[in-house]
């Protein structure tokens, strides 16, 4: 699907066009997370508030221009579609984003606030999914994959070269996973550059996409999805992006809702740093043990989007 | 009262005991901020949530560990509260915090988290501070004082060293005034290190205390205070700091409550950034047009203080 080179392309695109986030090590926490030392990503403070402004940015700049004036269309929990969203203002084209009924009220209002359209409805990703390509068909706009899309994948794995530039002596990365599009671009490019890096995906116990893809050997779609973090919810990943997963991934943990949560609070208190769900997933998943750390290795954490601190 | 070497000291003082926080270009904003070449200083990630952090611990560590072991006190409205309540913690003693009426909620949850207790009374931090004044009468503990200390100015001025180090081209620094503290430690740093520096102070039009009193020439006390910003509400500057103050700061500038209101919202839209009003005043400042930039000038704004996202 991709490779180190693919990045690589991504990362001269969207130059310019999204933030080099800073790596902060996690140090000064009044109740340390875990045995590793601990560095923050902060993804958070990327211009539409997540690593989805680089997968979007890598699209936009990649696609057609005269595919792109036809206006852009993505569903999405809710950070992908601030990315569209943002994308397509910053080439004055229309964005329709298809949402779950759970996204945070918040991040509509924002993605208003870039100016696009905002169509609600459906319990999960999935069956936002099914109204954006039902869109697409009637309207033939330039469809936005959140994951299975080579240029978004690509795009998003641009944070595995920054973490790799800013920490070479990074051991082990946890990420979030949603539909897995960033834990496997990222995953590509750490991999390439130093092999025997770790690569620990994060899922809700109620959303184990890739999790229980890794348990089959093959694509696998949920039953049901109970989650109600709507950036981790999809019932099924790629099947040319799993056969990618399976090569540069180690493991997927399952963590509850709940955890994220307090590990939101716990950022919010300690670091004054405002995360969603998903943005404080792997530091959730290290807080817990559901990932164990030796003293001392090197762990990097990328705060994949903000939120509004749950209080 | 100060000088370049005593925020020299604190900075070695306090190094491993603050973070070093990041400095990030103003890039990639829907609406730029101004003419000139933003960079944002993010002290809302210190361990307590402001550059106070900075002052406190430098207090903390100079001072004798048996005045220490009696408990510290301060009144604030806000963000030193938080840092005495955190540095309280670090030496495991209590602390007792004196907070106006206006002080926000979050803040004093998270002070009880650290351990601290609350005191709530009075309109603004002076009101406030009486009661911190009765209280060490009454039990001895040692104070803090949020401004009118030079150990306390001396840590606040290590955000000078830091931005100096990061940003040797910086042209003008752009800083949130509550009693004059913080402003001047690092204006005493910076124009040590870089005479032709241009160093803006930020009052609220409801509180214009050092503007009051760069006006008279001497320290004036405000018949009123208006602003409802409880970290920027100060009746009366200090006469030893302002003689210094004076000699640093090259002019105040006034804003609404309103414009930092705005500043905020503008920061978490754009930066994902969740700041209170102090740390979004310097921002706003240069979006309202009370200080002018020209193309490209280099300028830093310290963004202050972490808080809630107005929406």
């Amino acid at each position: 699907m991709i490779d180190l080179d693919d990045v690589r392309a991504a990362a001269r695109r969207i130059d310019g066009y999204v933030r080099r986030t800073p790596l902060l090590p996690a140090t000064q926490f009044r109740n340390p997370v875990c045995a590793g030392s601990l560095h923050l990503k902060l993804e958070c403070l990327q211009p539409s508030g997540s690593f989805k402004a680089r997968g979007a940015a890598n699209k936009l700049l990649a696609s057609d221009p005269k595919d792109v004036e036809r206006g852009l269309v993505a569903a999405s929990g809710g950070n992908h579609g601030l990315a569209v969203a943002r994308s397509a203002s910053l080439k004055n084209v229309p964005a329709t984003i298809f949402l779950p009924e759970n996204v945070q009220a918040e991040k509509v209002d924002k993605m208003r606030r870039w100016g696009a359209e905002t169509v609600i409805g459906g319990a999960n990703f999935d069956e936002a999914n099914a109204g954006a390509h039902a869109y697409v068909e009637k309207t033939g706009a330039l469809y936005f994959h959140s994951f299975a899309d080579p240029l978004i994948v690509a795009g998003q794995g641009t944070v595995g070269l920054e973490i790799f530039d800013d920490l070479p002596d990074v051991e082990t990365v946890v990420i979030a996973v949603g539909g897995g599009g960033f834990i496997t671009g990222a995953a590509v490019a750490l991999k390439a550059l130093k092999p025997s890096i770790r690569i620990i995906g994060v899922e809700p116990v109620g959303s184990p996409t890739l999790h229980a893809s890794l348990k089959a050997g093959h694509v696998v779609t949920l039953d049901q999805v109970t989650s109600n973090v709507p950036t981790m919810a999809c019932q099924r990943t790629d099947e040319r992006l799993f056969a990618l997963t399976r090569q540069v991934v180690d493991e997927v943990v399952l963590i509850e809702d709940a955890a994220m949560e307090a590990a939101a609070k716990q950022l919010w208190f300690e670091f004054g740093l405002a995360a969603d769900s998903s943005g404080a997933a792997a530091m959730a998943a290290l807080a817990t043990g559901s990932i164990s750390t030796r003293d001392n290795e090197i762990v990097c954490a990328p705060v994949c989007g903000a939120g509004l601190p749950p209080l």
